[in-house]
């Protein structure tokens, strides 16, 4: 495997590839690699020629009062994950070659990426689909892969496919769970042992919301009260937000209809975690 | 040469050409085809193996005023003159090809596009930056060629090809001109013989500027002067702006320095016409 510095080198590496009629599939990253990274290394393993993943700590999506500096960064360790996984090129660029004047066009998905986590990160999305659409014009990938642990990337990812028209497959991976359910996150690793036993709260409840709707619950204030329960009952967490919406709009839903994407975020000490589940009518 | 309607069509031919190593060149217009147009279109023959001219009259650049309603359609004229100018497909897109669920994605290039023409027109060079995005996206171009005309829009070009690290060659071509020095313009269709007499102003004015700083006028706000001289002498001309500027930021500049970038636009009846010139330190 190939560690790629610079931008036009990455961008020379897929213009070969592309030649060669190999496929190229991509996974951008912002690095301190875990299961959950693995998983979308290896679904683009089995869909592309070249599987190229990134590693880049974007600036532009943390806010002014966020863990930027303190985001976890592991180089080595994210290396060995690559090669592991059978990566090609693992792409690692610096904050000067994605930024070289700053960043001065930006990519707008407005409504979309002004709820929920956008609402509580102003700009977050903004600065996500700017880098991912630089990353995608440099990698010029077949295919990616994002993991449906982030939902509201997902969804915003999907609208810049769609609406920007760049020809790419976009797979969505399930979200990878540690043995006691936790959702894996880069972001764990800030959690002491008490506050990792108080975040175990949010799977049960996730399993809480499956279970009241497989008993047929329809309506999403009575489901969101059952998480609500779970969650306020763990005074170790924080609720941020508890909402169901329709999965690629993620307009907020009255009833679950043929299904509804329960989306849960919340503050356990200084760390923000979210989780989601997809509820399917029984 | 084919007409080409169809979004999965125009990607599927250029994908065939990609593939057969041929160089795409494309020429994006709104239609209404002159020999500014022609002179893209051949530019793009002498650096390109396929050539895609797209007509697209883009909603989201008009502002609610604007004349998106009455801006001039001449398909057959369009057809006939990219058949002449030896282009290989004619890209012709519907409203609903290119926003099939209205625009919900925006590219902004603050600052730049924000100033001049962005502040008599708020929001149309996100419609531009936008559109052009989606129409690279389709046609996969490696080069792509616009008039000097349009200086703001050049400059909204480059920025978005370099920002989003798109591996696209800008050609900018200059200014056609008109046997008397009017910049030509798909809106020079709708002067009265009178006001194409007034707007010959225009052209004299840009005259007067190289003239003053021929003879070694460095101070822009003279430069300025004179430019307003001629203009406000023609009573048929209003004057929207007379600006002098760095060429690729578009900011004010006190003095030429090496060069700098005059900006004209004025109201002419009805129509609007922007020219521009390039005032090099002798």
């Amino acid at each position: 495997m190939d560690i790629v510095r610079r931008v036009h080198s990455m961008r020379e590496l897929s213009r070969q590839a592309r030649v060669k009629g190999q496929r190229i599939g991509f996974v951008p990253t912002m690095g301190a690699l875990h299961d959950g990274h693995a998983a979308l290394i290896r679904r683009m393993s089995e869909h592309a020629d070249v599987v190229v993943v990134s590693v880049f700590v974007n600036p532009t999506q943390f806010g002014p009062r966020e863990d930027l500096e303190a985001y976890p960064r592991d180089l080595i360790g994210d290396t060995d994950r690559c090669i592991r996984e059978g990566a090609d090129y693992l792409f690692v660029p610096g904050v000067d070659d994605i930024y070289p004047e700053g960043p001065r066009v930006w990519v707008d998905v407005p409504d979309l990426g002004d709820r929920l986590e956008g609402a509580q990160r102003p700009g977050h999305f903004r600065g996500v689909a700017t880098v991912v659409l630089k990353l995608f014009h440099i990698v010029q990938p077949h295919a990616t892969a994002f993991g449906q642990k982030d939902a509201q990337q997902v969804a915003v990812v999907r609208r810049l496919i769609e609406d920007l028209m760049l020809d790419i497959e976009l797979h969505v991976v399930p979200t990878a769970r540690d043995p006691r359910g936790l959702a894996l996150s880069s972001r764990n690793r800030y959690l002491s042992p008490e506050q990792y036993e108080a975040a175990l709260a949010i799977p049960r409840a996730l399993t809480a919301a499956r279970q009241v709707v497989e008993q047929g619950q329809q309506k999403t204030d009575d489901v969101r009260a059952a998480v609500r329960d779970v969650l306020d009952a763990e005074p170790g967490l924080a609720v941020d937000y508890v909402e169901l919406v329709h999965p690629q709009t993620l307009v907020p839903v009255g009833l679950i209809g043929e299904h509804a994407l329960l989306l849960v975020a919340v503050r356990c000490g200084e760390t923000r975690l979210i989780d989601n589940a997809l509820l399917v009518r029984p």
